[in-house]
């Protein structure tokens, strides 16, 4: 590829930047970034590649445009671009829901411009450009996103860029998507700021200091709910149908743990718990953890 | 110390074993051990001690006794020692909740033997004497409870005994304990458990292959919820009435934030997330976690 301009330059943007220059996978790249705090950051970082701090008709000519912003500013990114944008550009995100963000492309996006989206599954609770690493992508998933209307050359032209990237590529589509990160994903973050907003009402009214008691494991829910509120608000808001069907899940399975502990159901615990035990193991044989104790901590 | 007797010897039991021996806390260490498998595993890892294989009148003349057995068999062994302890005996335990097994202990116990309860908070989703570690409690809080009818020499010794092993050591009545434990590691332990069952009854239902793609966050739940089941089953049934309340406030919270999705209440939920945020840095000032990404895992 002769260039690639990243628009937001975070964790995921910063990195593809790194990994970018680092395996020589385009010759120029360019960044745009909204906020003056991150573009001090990485001018300071020294990363590599040109900012630019107006998107205009230099963009006609970029060979990929990936969008690492927060989904909410999709819609006035869109408007934004859309009278520069070249078809022959591939357009790309990593945004962690789909179905909403696609109907906000499919509304706003010009009708003659292609955009196929993505998702790294390589977040974590740390934000901003100095956070970023070049091997964050190597050996994760991306799902890239395939629908009736997508453009085969331009998905097929992704799939080679992330593979190059290091990552292994899964195509689905975006329903497919939003349930089954509903679940591995988002369901798991929202239950990590809710135990921790819990623990936070529970100190507040017993007057205890718990919270130098969280080695336990209420600290590990902690990492989790750590994460960029803008990013999650997003993601929560925009695959809130899939939220609440897995709420729902969660709540009626927890009421029935309630129902075995309060009964001292001996035989219908102990299923349950042996039961979960199992997904552990194979977690760490699909190799989406590492096989460590506390995960090594020390 | 002279000696010290240490029953059932798994994962905490196999630490205190090894970390008795490198410190040179107590001449002789014996060794109780119902599991035939576990007393293999010990004498193939060498581990210090000699292995007794019956509870008998030799214990009458043992310093200190720390029984490490899930909860559940605490009546079962105090028949089993009841005849043969001695008063001058400090006895302690390691069990996670407290008001329970203690009146299991004023309801068993020979009534002229004193009890002197503890908990240190070190356990971790592994179990066995092959994962013990001599530096499992250093830097560690142990709680020990303090009721009226402790008895205070014993207190105070248990005290310089788990100062010596390397740990921080707290008093607190049982209440207090098993109220702030419900929160900080009982809870969080259901939670992660009835997150992964729910993963898995989504999988089963929408016949998706979804473990793979755990990376996002379900990985970490994994890892709490593959924890021994017949200690968690005894903490809790032991702390059932906790458990519900922490439940219900989980479940009220749960509800609300469901409720902020649902309308998009902006607002509502960036104050949700912004709050719960500041615990990770509260917990890594507190020293509860390590201050790495993604606790440094890679």
């Amino acid at each position: 590829m002769k260039n690639i301009l990243i628009i937001g330059c975070g964790l995921l943007g910063s990195s593809l930047l790194r990994v970018i220059k680092k395996k020589k996978i385009s010759k120029q790249i360019f960044i745009y970034e909204k906020s003056k705090v991150n573009v001090l950051k990485i001018k300071k970082l020294k990363l590599p590649g040109i900012i630019i701090n107006k998107l205009d008709q230099r963009i006609s000519n970029v060979d990929l445009i990936i969008v690492c912003t927060p989904m909410s500013e999709y819609k006035n990114l869109i408007l934004k671009i859309n009278n520069f944008l070249s078809s022959k550009t591939i357009i790309t995100d990593v945004g962690s829901s789909k179905s909403e963000s696609l109907k906000i492309i499919k509304k706003f996006l010009r009708k003659d411009i292609f955009w196929t989206s993505g998702h790294p599954i390589a977040g974590s609770e740390v934000s901003g450009p100095e956070y970023g690493k070049s091997d964050l992508f190597e050996n994760k998933w991306c799902v890239l996103i395939r629908e009736k209307n997508t453009k085969k050359n331009h998905l097929s032209a992704l799939s080679k860029f992330w593979k190059k990237i290091g990552s292994k590529v899964v195509l689905m589509n975006s329903e497919k998507h939003d349930k089954i990160f509903s679940m591995t994903s988002h369901l798991p973050h929202l239950i990590a700021y809710n135990l921790v907003k819990s623990a936070q009402d529970f100190e507040k009214k017993q007057n205890y200091d718990l919270i130098k008691y969280s080695a336990g494991g209420l600290r590990d829910f902690s990492r989790i709910a750590a994460s960029n509120e803008i990013m999650w608000r997003d993601i929560f808001f925009n695959n809130n149908k899939n939220m609440s069907t897995a709420i729902n899940l969660f709540i009626k399975n927890l009421n029935s743990f309630k129902k075995d502990i309060n009964s001292k159901n001996n035989k219908s615990i102990l299923k349950k718990l042996i039961q979960t035990k199992k997904v552990r193991s194979q977690i760490i044989r699909l190799k989406q953890d590492i096989n460590k104790p506390d995960f090594g901590r020390s």
